[in-house]
């Protein structure tokens, strides 16, 4: 339904939060209406946090991930096992791997996948420094967790290729029904895949 | 869980995003991610409209909602009837009763309810200015328009108390079952009010 609103200036400021995904109009003036509601300190600091993030942000030189610094911390930290690269598509990825705490090597952020379809090709996301960096650093093993959608399949080959020169050791994240999923609910690619690329059984789960 | 973020920046904007009612920290980080997606121009804008709106907000000095001007536009319409007030909480319930497009009265926004539990007593809400208004003006008919809480009764029943004394009506919104609603699952109080308040059939629905 069309608002009316009763201030212009609150209409701009809906109109910027709606911009933002998965904010509707509503959703957009609630937020605002709270934001009027405090102080001038807080809001001050609402603003500066996003200012001051657009402005000095940084993406680390080798990994791509965001960063304060020009080597971000993953790729500065010696105790990490600098001959693994884990390829993802984005920030998020890089955070959802390092809440599993089951990952010590490095990433790679590649800011998008290979997708024709939104104009989006392999010049436009970091793979020619990810090659540059096969071909520089001492990286022995290079980890797609790409997500597996026509245009992550279509990334993964693309780097598949680029890299077939080089002699590094490529693997795909293991794809299988979730701990704690069942059988007759999952769907059949994914059944299938985990037979296919069933694992030893030594004992444990 | 908590979440690992690769910059300083980045954790103090989704911290700023969280604090807004219904953002949880991962829309907070998708929120942020896509505001560094946009252009510098972009930002800028989204941050001017939050800022301006917070400088420069006014509110209406008549019926204390938000507008641009001293005297918000529906005050000051002269085609409006300004002999009907009707009391609301908020500025959203101004903008949806004006969606329907049946109230052609002005407003009184009370600016919330009376809520002891909250700390909020009669003097923190807009209620002397209302009996003002009715005291100066010439009201002769307040809508009371709150909600069917215990803090709307009460606050409903106070300003019952303080218009007492004066030659104005005083009326509450219709409470009954929704249009489109069916009987058989509308709850036992809204069902009962809507029989007691029941109103005359005038061939028509």
């Amino acid at each position: 339904m069309d608002q009316r609103y009763p201030s212009r200036l609150l209409e701009q400021a809906v109109t910027a939060f709606a911009k933002l995904p998965g904010i509707g109009r509503k959703t957009a003036l609630r937020l605002v209406l709270h934001l009027l509601r405090q102080n001038e300190v807080d809001v001050e600091a609402f603003i500066d946090a996003v200012g001051t993030l657009k402005h000095d942000v940084k993406y680390c030189q080798k990994c791509h991930n965001i960063s304060d610094t020009n080597i971000c911390p993953i790729c500065s930290d010696s105790r990490r096992d600098s001959s693994i690269v884990c390829v993802v598509e984005n920030i998020q990825d890089v955070m959802a791997i390092e809440n599993t705490m089951q990952y010590r090597g490095l990433y790679h952020v590649l800011g998008g996948v290979i997708s024709p379809m939104d104009g989006v090709g392999p010049a436009d996301i970091e793979i020619d420094s990810l090659v540059e960096r096969v071909k520089d650093d001492e990286v022995k093993e290079v980890i797609l967790a790409l997500s597996s959608t026509m245009e992550g399949d279509t990334t993964n080959f693309y780097i598949f290729r680029k890299l077939a020169s080089y002699d590094v050791k490529l693997s795909v994240i293991a794809r299988g029904i979730s701990v704690g999923d069942e059988l007759e609910y999952t769907d059949e690619v994914t059944l299938g895949r985990s037979i296919l690329n069933r694992t030893p059984f030594n004992g444990k789960s």
